[in-house]
């Protein structure tokens, strides 16, 4: 007999699918408004509730409500599968997406917040699906917020602690009643923001339809358009500008835009994660901005605007579109594909490696030089002028160094699937990263509908390995999880 | 004033210059016997000796004879710099590659077992050049024996220590003494395969000419040839597998290979590097042959013999070519592109991230999934049954970091220069593990000619931070190694 709790286990699932069920009534409105079939929405939306409420209910009582480590990796890798599972129901039944795989890559795609599409016509699909669409990715940024303050520090993910220990009270073995009090806190935030952005954006001229979906999947870093040709579509500067600083808030890690609010600038300016941050998106986008303006004839307003939008969108792990990167020079290619090696900052909606980890890195590097030239010495990392402790310097190290690993594996699998080189490493590195477009067949101006199915499947594994940072989902893999001890 | 000991540092490469010199010389019976102009090789050989020769004699008279840590990387990096310098002379003043930056390309190359060519006609070129051309290989892999058996574990160069703790007495500050007797014992098996080889390859219908060359080049995993098709050229099965079989030996430490000949295979076969390098490259020679098999119209034997061949090139870093891999299915062009990422075994001739490296990267990644399981654990890394030291560990953990970290860099620096995606990548992964054949432009068919001369610069430091190590040469570059104290 295993020792999981599995009634907790079961009731949290059921929970999360009944939340589920409920939120796909979001999109109903939506459906009626325009004139559209609500019935694929309403009949996804009783499945999904019918599939959890039952077990929500059955096991939440008499269960005791602490959720252990052990549990916790578990819940938290089935809890993003069975959503993305039920999630599939609004697009198999309205026909948008007819086969399983497509929609579940689809699906997972949002609930990562990744963004990789396989739509090819996406304005020829019913509003309320796309709703529903922009919705997953949402949801799914909420669920990172709850993983990033909560969660994850408690399953000792890598850098989380790092973030954890910053966030307003977390109890250190026990998630249940903490969870509630920071994430709704931050909840507010990411819900307000939203709410903001869409207000803005229609002020851009946006429709109240577009506008809604785009701030949905802008704070979520998810990336999902209405449109085609994502966010190319809109000529006005003022709305790219808007989608921008939207983007670089939902890359900030959400307590830090909650001090902001609460005016407690010294907190905000003395970390280090979000100064480099800032910083290098800064310097990233001076540089590419020169390299760009010198191989097209736009104005440079344009091509600093193109550029700092692109560097945002990318590191930030949106994937918005708003120019074919991959069409200036080779440079602007290859930098946009280191660029998917960035990722946010720890506690955003953003996936990736991190800034912070990037930080840890880096300094480390450094020291390592050090440390061979004075043998002797203690020389511990410092953030945010503290020495850190080793085992999080180390953990930061095993991180990259498998966050890399899978990265060659899955470039393997998917060369063999048949994707040629560029494709391959760019639809891993996009996938991992939670990005959305990636380079090659998968590009800017490209999608992910003639991915072969196999590919489909690894690349949805590695969007779920790459949102989870890693650790949560492989320990399921290691003997050492399922041993008795 | 810097601590320096100048003069001793001086002395050592007046010391060098003057071998290379005297090296030179040993090209000259073939321009001799093939009636070819000798002047080149003699006037080369005489400026070299001419520089060398009287800094040696000077500053070794009166010069404390103990080598600190400090001036060991200085020592390591300017000897092979000053070694590449002059051995372009022949190259330049037979006309044979005129430019200094092509010159110094391919001496460099040669240096640091590298093999990437700038050459079109090889086979146009004088013969006595061309020994001058697998010298250089042959004489970067004695001096690769010296600094991996004797110097990097001073250094405290991660991995290395590994290794140096297994080779035979080693004092831990001083690099004087024991160089001699631990680096010619080594030597003496470099120089006796070198010349078993050479017989082995005449017997298979090879000329003394091409089968001295091709044995030099492959007991220093250096992979100059002297066809143009490289070992593509030959078409008898024998040659292959003779080859193919001194690659290996060539990637692996060469003190095992003292204690084979010393018959003590209990420490050869406990040796667990040695075993995972041999299973994986019988592992994936298995699985690729398949594919290859699947792919061609080849009989069984011969896909198997040439996937085995480059395999056992690409992985001990040599670099020979029987056949454009490339040219096989996407699939294979990336698994090669991932297996220049292994590099052959510590104490070896072989460069790259070595396997040893591999191996504890691997361990780690594994027991740090467990140690997050069990936060209050202490979990080392286990080699040969030994627990190693967790500062080895940190320290190899951030060496393949820092070596991801320049591939990166110097993949976005090829970009620039005007490489496309796929060259860049594969141009700066086989610069930096010393392999030589990249993939896209400057793939297995194809050579350096025509990568414009920043590229060739670039591409000559990555050599040269590959073949010490990384931190070698980039500790110099810190301010930590410059500091007083």
């Amino acid at each position: 007999m295993m020792r999981f709790n599995y009634k907790l286990i079961l009731s949290i699932l059921g929970l999360l699918l009944t939340i589920n069920g409920v939120a796909m009534l979001l999109a109903l409105p939506f459906s009626l408004y325009f004139n559209e079939d609500w019935r694929p929405i309403v009949y996804s939306s009783a499945i999904t509730i019918f599939a959890g409420l039952p077990v929500w209910l059955l096991f939440s009582k008499n269960t005791k409500r602490d959720l252990k480590r052990r549990d916790g990796y578990l819940v938290v890798t089935l809890g993003w599968i069975v959503m993305s599972f039920f999630g599939t129901l609004p697009f198999i039944l309205s026909g948008v997406i007819p086969g399983f795989t497509d929609a579940f890559f689809e699906t997972i795609s949002g609930f990562t917040t990744t963004g990789a599409s396989v739509l090819n016509d996406i304005e020829a699909a019913p509003r309320g699906i796309l709703v529903w669409r922009s919705l997953t990715q949402w949801i799914g940024g909420m669920g990172i917020i709850v993983l990033a303050v909560a969660i994850l520090p408690i399953l000792g993910i890598g850098g989380m602690q790092l973030f954890g220990a910053e966030s307003p009270g977390i109890s250190p073995d026990k998630l249940k009643p903490r969870i509630k009090d920071t994430a709704k806190r931050l909840w507010v935030i990411y819900v307000g923001l939203t709410v903001l952005e869409a207000i803005l954006l229609m002020f851009g001229g946006m429709t109240f339809f577009d506008a809604i979906n785009h701030s949905l999947t802008t704070m979520a870093t998810g990336g999902f358009s209405t449109k085609n040709a994502s966010i190319a579509y809109y000529t006005s500067p003022y709305i790219q500008y808007v989608i921008t600083f939207f983007m670089v808030l939902a890359g900030t890690s959400f307590t830090l835009t909650y001090f902001m609010l609460k005016r407690q600038f010294q907190k905000v300016l003395s970390n280090e994660e979000f100064i480099v941050f800032l910083s290098f998106l800064f310097l990233i986008t001076i540089i590419l901005t020169g390299f760009v303006h010198f191989s097209s004839n736009q104005s440079f307003e344009t091509s600093f605007r193109e550029t700092l939008f692109q560097v945002v969108s990318v590191v930030t792990t949106t994937g918005f579109v708003s120019e074919d990167y991959t069409a200036w020079t080779p440079l602007i290619t290859m930098a946009f594909f280191a660029l998917m090696f960035i990722g946010g900052s720890a506690g955003s909606t953003a996936g990736g490696i991190k800034v912070v980890r990037h930080i840890i890195l880096f300094k480390n590097s450094f020291l390592e030089m050090k440390r061979q030239l004075h043998p002797s010495a203690v020389i511990p990392v410092r953030l945010n002028s503290k020495a850190i402790n080793q085992d999080v310097t180390f953990n930061v190290l095993a991180f990259i160094i498998i966050y890399f690993l899978i990265f060659s594996l899955g470039s393997i699998v998917m060369a063999w699937v048949g994707m040629d080189f560029e494709s391959a490493l760019g639809s891993v590195a996009t996938s991992l990263g939670n990005i959305g477009p990636g380079i090659g067949s998968v590009g800017p101006v490209n999608n992910f509908h003639d991915v072969p199915d196999a590919g489909k499947w690894v690349l949805s594994f590695l969007m779920l390995l790459g949102r989870l940072e890693l650790f949560t989902v492989l320990i399921l893999f290691t003997p050492y999880y399922w041993k008795q001890n």
